[in-house]
């Protein structure tokens, strides 16, 4: 007879909790949801599941524990400050797994707020993940754990049935380094879903066919995830909505603030931040973020302009907007993941695996890392005859401003990347190697 | 019996240029102008001008000419490249004018042309104004303006008819010069009419009261002058137009592309510019600049955020967001003038005398001209107990971004100043001065 599977609680149904939970059902777990919204709980119960009225309710004399709301503010409140919270209720040496995206700074405060408790015997699981309600439902996320060892044995098995196995990444670094890995991967996600738009708004003003643009992107070296999936529904309305704005602003501010907090420079999502919320104000938040593409399509008194460029020429231009983005995007990404001392190799295998990859990341990643461990040695960076230099980019990249002057589109990032790859420049020299672009962020 | 004052030509009859040609027809002056525009050559003639059919008729035997067209194309046109040209038709040794705003660089490739095509004879003067309409026709402009020696001579008595004789600089560099003082002062402009927007939509979305707030700023260090102007008009739903935003953004193009040009940064230049872009994108281009904070106002969708901070604490982190701005366009429009080799000290004196004023600029600009001078050696640069540091300013610039985070309210300038001072922190120290910030454009 098989061992029998250990009950769960489950703290969090909505779109991404409830798959989670309906997969551990599915594959024979007792699992007990509970959510503060009442038609959450019904619906779980038809498929399956058992319910509780509080948290402290869902999580007595249950091994394990999986909280899967929506922010920090939430799972402090039915952790530990809301009414009838969970954690006083676990019983001795439970597991408490964190699933909820939230900054290393709270989850590594919710680490001593247990000890201060006396509630140092729960072993807390790091656990942010990634994919997808219908990746979740299917119990094949990305997830990146950070943990005790101790409290690895525990966890695996069950992070194993909702993970797909090759995307089950442990963190070093415990409690804290699952949450700066996601943060490191949506530091790509965030500036790669405005680039789309960017890039495509951009190309619209030029006089492009976006079929046509569309095609040479994915073609191309610019080739990246974010693009691939977020154009389509540029040319559909922006319908289905798959991922709305809003949702992205959530882990810009983790970003930032964490940024802020350390004194890390995020010149790139702080940008890109900032165009979010002027789309929010405009009540764009709950559309589908491929429709941010609005913000520079809009034309209303520009002048009309003349281009000289053939549309060879003007393809050029948009290839160039998107590659001094990429650069940047993936500067920014890896340096803070070394500010946050993560192991940059698991950062690169995970994030060319995941949404945050791109045809720049996998050729680049490597000598940017190289780069970032050799404290940016700037007479190790010229360029070899192969590779392209920081010069020539920014030649590009001032090409491509001088036109989206001349046409008045705003290129909010596109121009933060200028002015990241001119700083890099005026450090090293023209012939250096893109790696040196890292030194942007990197203390001088 | 007095002598009789010289002939004019007048190439450029749009609102400065009408009212500076009026001001010198009432001063007795023979001025015959020209326009592409037949209404304002009619209304030209019933003032009391002649007028002309064409650029080369219009300067036919006069000893002076001014130029004041709306663009460097637009003089390239009537100078040299369009139908019947003026320059062929000078006579030799005449002085030629050129008023309007135009990059440095395109004023002395001006300066080349005519020493190429055989016209060094003429003697040409870098002469951009300011001051608006009004000003202009009372003959009480601020002129900047650059030329050989020789040419002042010449030129200085019908430039004293033009300005107010406390605003007439000389600016030493030659031809190009001038442009570049007012380039330079256009950066303050910029940068200061976002942040007068900026500034009072963080207000509004704050909760605040916009007449508490503007007086509090205007009684405060954090007064400019650009707030002190625009704000009334952000209460009188932007009546009437006094200075439409397409017009600021011709100014953010020169400065822009010259930084490119040059490799010097404009971070604070450049995010404004792309904010001006999305304003015209949206159709507010002919609309008063004050009306730019409607793109911080609109909050549909926006998260409803009870704020503990008292009105007082309000009013605080308005000010703190006024004052990292301020600071940040001062450093980057005196670290641009010394870097296009300008008088700083001259360029000091025309900003604190002109619509880039603020009261920061005069307290604190002779510290950051220090600075520069200094190459920013940064072991000089520790506060004294008196002055402000560069570490207590990005910890309250810290507040003010996690407050607008909350309400997601963009802060485009704010967060690019945050970055800036945040880059001076880590090179220099917390305790730094204030001036240690010029560091950000200056080669490490």
């Amino acid at each position: 007879m098989a061992e029998a599977k250990p009950s769960i609680a489950f703290i969090g149904l909505g779109a991404m909790g409830f798959g989670m939970a309906l997969n551990l059902v599915k594959r024979g777990y007792p699992v007990t949801g509970y959510d503060i919204w009442p038609p959450a709980l019904e619906r779980f119960r038809a498929a399956g599941g058992h319910t509780a009225n509080s948290p402290s309710q869902t999580v007595a004399n249950k091994p394990f524990c999986i909280c899967m709301v929506a922010t920090a503010e939430q799972a402090q409140s039915v952790l530990l400050s809301g009414p009838d919270p969970a954690v006083p209720a676990m019983p001795y040496g439970a597991v408490l797994i964190l699933s909820s995206t939230v900054s290393c700074d709270y989850v590594r405060s919710l680490d001593r707020q247990l000890h201060s408790l006396g509630r140092g015997d729960i072993f807390l699981i790091d656990s942010p993940v990634s994919g997808g309600a219908a990746r979740a439902a299917e119990g094949t996320l990305s997830i990146m754990a950070g943990m005790s060892e101790e409290a690895l044995d525990k966890v695996r098995p069950l992070l194993a049935e909702m993970a797909d196995p090759k995307k089950l990444y442990v963190v070093q670094g415990g409690v804290g380094a699952g949450s700066n890995m996601k943060m490191v991967h949506q530091v790509l996600a965030a500036c790669q879903i405005l680039a789309a738009s960017e890039v495509m708004g951009f190309a619209e003003r030029l006089g492009l066919d976006l079929v046509t643009t569309q095609k040479a992107v994915l073609q191309s070296d610019t080739w990246n995830w974010m693009f691939e999936h977020r154009t389509p529904r540029m040319l559909t309305h922006f319908q289905p909505v798959a991922s709305a704005v809003n949702i992205i602003t959530k882990d810009t501010s983790i970003i930032t603030a964490e940024g802020r907090r350390r004194g890390f420079l995020t010149p790139m999502t702080s940008v890109a931040e900032q165009v979010y919320f002027c789309a929010i104000g405009r009540g764009f938040g709950p559309d589908d973020d491929s429709s941010l593409i609005r913000l520079y399509t809009e034309s209303k008194g520009a002048a009309t302009v003349n281009l000289s460029e053939t549309e060879e020429e003007k393809l050029g231009l948009v290839m160039d907007l998107m590659t001094g983005i990429l650069i940047c995007s993936v500067g920014e990404a890896l340096a803070f993941a070394s500010a946050v001392d993560l192991d940059l190799e698991q950062v690169f295998d995970l994030c060319v695996n995941a949404a945050g990859a791109s045809t720049i990341l996998g050729k680049l990643g490597p000598s940017f890392i190289a780069a970032l461990r050799a404290g940016v040695n700037t007479n190790s960076l010229v360029a070899k005859d192969s590779e392209g230099t920081i010069g020539a980019v920014v030649e590009r990249l001032q090409r491509v401003l001088e036109t989206a002057q001349q046409l008045k589109v705003p290129l909010f990032l596109g121009s933060q990347a200028f002015h990241i790859l001119q700083r890099a420049l005026r450090v090293t020299s023209p012939r250096a190697a893109l790696c040196a672009v890292v030194s942007a962020w990197v203390v001088q």
